[in-house]
């Protein structure tokens, strides 16, 4: 395990760096943690622990398929809030002054110097981490396949979202059109293409800047967070979406970051 | 000036940091410096200050191109031929083993390990660096145009090339467009859109990375190396291109990196 750390701050840690299996697994919305650099930004508890702040569950689950898949995992350790790692420095959405029903009194009005200190603290080494394992395996002849795990709130503005599995792509759909088709067939779950969320509500950024760029095969996965709401739960859509996803790739023929190699 | 370094090798420098012009200018073939940890690859002198280890010229026009933008500048240390910064780690172009007439005998038949090695020396830390000018832009909502500098050989293969300025595009053509309308108008040059490579050479990997996943407006200037021979040509030259870069850029409205803002 290697952690990136900026004054004491665990901003992005790596597991399994060294497992040789083909998937390469992000979380970015892991963790609830506000660092005192940061502080809670004006938010009661509740609304720090509330979907607004990380993505429940998906840590867990993010954990158990990279042991399942034997890969290594990229996994941030701080709020959302502070800054949304899946969000380029210039989108409002990246330090977000309101979501769903939440003010974010701290992501008011932010200053352009308060903006670049969070981008210099959380979003460079977190992506810095992350290019250096796809780099690391790229020079090795060895392109992984991206997998962002994401959850999201089975409530939405006081509206039920029938949704379980959200299967979203950004430039090259071959992926997650793969993972659909094999979810649909190998689980009982209410699986869909690009839903709670698309490429248009600006989500992908992760997969736009580090697998698009290398032609790497990649997907985005939201899970409903009721599914994945304590570890036994956590496991058991690790057993289910592992297989899945080693169904998707070999489905790929030939796979995109085969196709793509330079 | 801000350089970083691995075991006292200056991969990359940064040159007018906190310039506030609105170009952001990059020299990924900027130095033939061969540093000890990696050699000379087996190479004669003569090799070594041929066009294959660096682009000749580029380093000069791109510095007087910065001082002219008010721009800042990133450039790199060492020899295309250590590791090719404006190519991926899985590209055999990378770490050629054969560039136009000349065989590169430290890179032929690399170990994955040395390849890990180059990458993580070279490759990462320059493009860590600029990364980092970039999202300090956009955090600051300032998104910076990208301009990368380079020179090409007037004779390849035995054959001369006529033309003097090539003006490369990779998905967003808008740029390379307006610089190629006035580079026409308002210099003697044979300038030409997607001359002597363009992005199916493999040859925009620097843009494709950096700029296309954030959406800001990029090009890639290619001069031909007599014309940059020595420094009063860079001089000359920079001081003919800086004119049509600002008026390129005055012509693009809306801007693309206003446009693709999120």
């Amino acid at each position: 395990m290697a952690a990136a750390r900026i004054q004491g701050l665990p901003v992005v840690t790596t597991e399994n760096r060294d497992a040789p299996g083909p998937f390469l697994i992000v979380c970015e919305h892991a963790s609830n943690h506000f660092p005192a650099a940061f502080g809670t930004l004006g938010l009661p508890p509740a609304a720090q622990k509330a979907h607004i702040a990380w993505d429940p569950g998906a840590l867990g689950l993010a954990r158990r398929l990279a042991a399942n898949l034997n890969a290594p995992l990229v996994a941030a350790g701080i709020s959302r809030l502070v800054y949304d790692l899946n969000r380029p420095p210039h989108s409002p959405g990246a330090m977000a002054a309101r979501s769903e029903t939440f003010d974010i009194p701290g992501n008011a009005g932010l200053a352009p110097a308060e903006r670049r200190r969070r981008t210099e603290a959380v979003y460079l080494p977190f992506h810095a981490a992350l290019h250096a394992e796809i780099a690391r395996r790229l020079a090795a002849g060895t392109p992984p396949v991206m997998v962002t795990i994401h959850s999201f709130t089975p409530i939405w503005f006081g509206k039920p979202r029938e949704v379980e599995f959200g299967i979203i792509h950004d430039a090259d759909p071959t992926l997650a059109r793969a993972v659909l088709a094999e979810a649909k067939a190998r689980t009982g779950l209410d699986c869909r293409l690009n839903e709670p969320y698309s490429a248009a509500d600006e989500v992908t950024h992760t997969l736009r800047l580090q697998a698009t760029p290398y032609g790497l095969a990649n997907v985005m996965l939201e899970v409903r967070n009721d599914l994945i709401a304590d570890p036994e739960a956590e496991r058991a859509m690790a057993d289910g979406l592992a297989p899945v996803l080693r169904a998707a790739l070999a489905a790929m023929s030939p796979k995109p970051a085969e196709k793509a190699a330079v």
